[in-house]
């Protein structure tokens, strides 16, 4: 799936939401736990609500690692079903891989050959030969995480650079130093085209994608963080959004759990239908649709 | 598993050997592919021939993931052999995992309670809150990538410094600013003790390990890249080892992988024990047995 194939369909589905399957075994409800694989019933009740209203599925990884052979079982029937169920929608493995060079490419070979994603996130911490393995699948993709969402993003990805505010306090303003996640930005830009790269970028730092966009004008953002993790949509719009929207903005807890009664599903359309028309608002004050 | 415990271990096999477990099923010897699960009969015989002369075995995930379910099954057996065989070995998954409190929750719980592994490799990229999951399990590791050993460790962990550098040039010199690994070794610190983590230090750069001992004296280093990656094991020593050896070296493709004939196994325990023998040299030479 290429940039063009992915903002037809965000201009037909009048949506960029994605709907992140973190389905975790112990919230799913209840009446579900006693048929054979209760995630993947889960998740096909969740896909068939939700399909009107997004673009993307992104199921987290861990939610199926954490049971073993049995989980990766629900995992691979989830992105059979998504692929036959719905072969334009974009898939992404929320996985955060990343090794050196030759296991890097046992991880592109689970999640692309074997499973047929079409994207999959990946740590950008130990640069250019963990990333590269994924790029030599030319019509998939690689989200990089550069700003994430969570408070242990100060610690590394907005680590202040104690020497260029000790000058600051004498007047002398840097120009020159960058923050990690600007250095992810810039110098992943050598490895791959936006035709092959998006980057995550954490919702709640809204005002942050001004600068973001300052360095990838063109590129898509997987944005997480809308809802359960308190980030505003509108926010995201206003500095993220681009000529060719740009943006995949995700929701999880917030849509897949919205009930845990019987009528899960139908709950979970009808938040992503609210996600969606809020979308539709902001793609339209863009005039992108 | 504590550090006196994996001291002891050290002592009594005079050897700070880690076997690691990067079993591709393409590249072990073709007389297994006919057995049931060839994967684990080819683990099962390498820990049988290695386990006189290694204190720890560390599966490479990447590996069994991407087999699928089968892969998870595979190690799911090998990490319960070792457990039953040899209770006392240092297991690692090197799973270099780490994302947001939740979703690293589930991590932990697939490599820590599902599996029973000793310890984890986690990327710290994504600071405090996706690493701290992992530490709630109080008699568990987790190794914490800072100085990886492949040439994209240049990108960001030894990202060079422009300010800095550019008023170099002018003769002033600052102390002040770090490199990025040596923020991991610093800010991590403030997570849990020397009793609870471990570091992974590229062999490769084995001057480096002078620095890094300046801040993490008494923690265990995880050194893989001798072998197949080129450090050298003389220099790792006289650089890295502290009053408690503070090392663990980790060898795959070169102990694994010595032979592709039915005397794999064979071949693995001499490679094996020729690094023990090594390891036991200066293990003496550092007065530890």
């Amino acid at each position: 799936m290429n940039k063009v194939d992915l903002f037809e369909q965000i201009q037909k589905k009048k949506s960029f939401l994605c709907v992140g399957l973190d389905s975790d075994i112990n919230k799913i409800p209840k009446h579900l736990l006693e048929l054979d694989d209760p995630v993947f019933e889960f998740n096909k009740q969740i896909i068939d609500a939700t399909l009107p209203y997004t673009i993307s599925y992104k199921p987290n990884i861990a939610f199926y690692e954490s049971r073993g052979a049995e989980g990766w079982i629900s995992l691979q029937k989830t992105i059979e079903y998504l692929k036959e169920k719905a072969p334009e929608v974009f898939t992404i493995a929320d996985a955060k891989r990343g090794d050196i060079g030759n296991t890097s490419k046992m991880y592109a070979k689970a999640f692309f050959e074997n499973m047929h994603f079409d994207a999959i996130t990946v740590a950008p911490y130990m640069g250019v030969d963990s990333v590269s393995p994924f790029l030599e699948y030319k019509s998939k993709w690689v989200v990089l995480l550069a700003l994430t969402s969570n408070k242990g993003a100060e610690d590394f990805q907005l680590a202040k650079r104690e020497f260029a505010e000790a000058l600051g306090r004498f007047g002398i303003r840097s120009t020159r130093t960058k923050l990690l996640y600007e250095k992810v930005l810039l110098k992943s830009q050598e490895w791959a085209t936006d035709e092959q790269m998006m980057y995550v970028i954490g919702a709640t730092k809204a005002t942050a994608l001004t600068k973001v966009r300052s360095y990838v004008p063109n590129h898509f953002l997987l944005v997480p963080g809308v809802g359960a993790q308190g980030g505003s949509l509108q926010e995201v719009a206003q500095y993220g959004m681009n000529s060719q929207c740009g943006l995949i903005v995700n929701s999880s807890r917030g849509i897949i759990f919205a009930s845990d009664g019987t009528d899960f599903a139908e709950k979970a359309g009808e938040k992503a239908k609210e996600l969606q028309m809020e979308m539709e608002v902001l793609l339209r004050k863009k005039g992108l649709i």
